[in-house]
């Protein structure tokens, strides 16, 4: 018995798309629907016939949809929202894979109509490519997907939910909203912003020339590119929902990095060794709970 | 014509054992000789067959040689300088394999014979695992290999240990030290102290468990884990020797992650896009210059 029979996906880029694939691979009896603010994508997923039904707007796609995902970026949902609500059938899931989750309550929240289930979604995963191109149907497979429901949410919902990411893969987990965002900051947006803010560094900087900088890059640099390499309206919209989050963390961060700081000014062999020593035990709790690969260098070819 | 017939490498870690195995693959013909500090490693050379001759000192690891190459951590170049300094022969090339130049000028200068050529060497290549077990021999292959020759040095010199390094596949530049120390501080040393940093602040933070930090790690950090997952000594000497440079550069990381903090806090939404679309450009230029692999996550399997 599947958890959803009508499924709308509203944005069909790298996540959109791939859980498009996903549906297919694993729920090849729902009927699929999808739309993107963007004519070339819509167009491009008609080519790659990538769902049933393509609509030319959010409205239209959820029409009778049973289970409404929004796969686009957060400073898009109230729009989205404003738009869909209207046509929104009764009893349908609306959900999404926003990577910060209080603001999808408080954007979507108040616009739902009675009877329909606003029940947040974050799926752990993705690449630095972005587009219907650049999804796949595996995306999913062994990530964990966060589902955030709103204080009295229908737990017959949750459970539908819970069962549909299953279904493609995922290990799914239910978090407080705010935790989530917290969780979240430390895991997947510091790390964005620190890569994004460390290529821009390297790429101004007086007294190294740009070339020098790719040339030598894979002294360790080349790994920060390809987390800053993702997309800047995505991450953009990030950073403006999930402040709080990002700001507290962001001041620990920087409190760290100043001790490191002050260890290398005054020669403190014995702090820096410390400090370093015990990164080892995260990185192999990671590939032991199947979070990375556990080959040297991601798997490189050398 | 062999650059070198008859060459000593001290210390088999990742680089030193790599280094062994290039030599073998392309230049079979040369008499190699190893040793390492510490009995356990001599005995496992001894036991891959990586080399010729497994010596129980520096001193009499070099013996002979006319190239010599020191990969051990910085902190012990000094001590290692003065054991090997008698036994060296004239002719002899000493060069290195450490991540900071300036400091090996300074610290094996003063100390080598005269006749004997001291040409620093910073092979830009890695991972993240350490000892003889982790080190393969196309190790160096596309990946530069940066020569710093002290003012006056013997062109001939420099020229054999181009070759050398040409012959296990490197690409290979020519360097003023301190301007090394300046490109690398930017393209592998910085990398690695926020990585260290971050995984650090991560697992100590207040309010998110270490398990939960674990679990959602795809969403970024995991990247951030396998550099700061990198050899603890030497990374603590590489802060302690190009300290300067170091710290200039963090300066200016500081300033910069301070600017991306106050853009999030007043919600400059346009600030932060511009600054996060160019780095896909850096990306692509690395990519091209076949510094890494243009498969999405690193070619990770999903």
């Amino acid at each position: 018995m599947l958890p959803f029979a009508r499924v709308s996906i509203i944005g069909m880029g790298l996540i959109g798309s791939s859980l498009a694939r996903a549906v297919r691979a694993h729920m090849p009896t729902v009927r699929l629907t999808a739309t993107d603010a963007d004519p070339a994508v819509r167009e491009r997923v008609r080519d790659l016939n990538l769902v049933d039904d393509v609509a030319d707007s959010a409205g239209a796609a959820v029409v009778d949809a049973d289970l409404v995902v929004l796969a686009v970026p957060l400073g898009a949902f109230a729009a989205v929202g404003a738009e869909i609500a209207p046509e929104l059938a009764s009893g349908a899931v609306v959900s999404d894979v926003g990577s910060a989750k209080q603001i999808v309550i408080d954007a979507l929240g108040p616009l739902m109509p009675p009877g329909v289930h606003l029940i947040p979604a974050h799926p752990v995963a993705g690449t630095e490519r972005s587009g219907p191109d650049a999804g796949f149907p595996t995306l999913f497979e062994g990530r964990w997907c966060i589902l955030t429901p709103p204080e009295g949410a229908d737990s017959a919902a949750v459970a539908r939910l819970s069962e549909f990411w299953a279904r493609v893969g995922s290990r799914v987990e239910v978090m407080e909203p705010r935790h989530h965002d917290l969780v979240l900051a430390v895991t997947s947006h510091i790390p964005h912003l620190i890569a994004y803010s460390i290529v821009g560094t390297a790429a101004d900087l007086e007294g190294v020339t740009r070339g020098e900088v790719i040339k030598y890059s894979a002294g360790g640099f080349r790994d920060f590119t390809r987390i800053a390499a993702s997309d800047p309206t995505m991450w953009r919209d990030v950073f403006l929902t999930n402040k709080d989050a990002v700001l507290e963390v962001l001041g620990r961060v920087s409190e760290d990095i100043a001790a490191l700081q002050r260890a290398i000014r005054w020669g403190e062999g014995d702090a820096l060794f410390q400090r370093f020593s015990s990164s080892r035990d995260i990185r192999r709790a990671i590939i032991d709970a199947g979070q990375d690969t556990a080959d040297p260098d991601f798997g490189r070819h050398h």
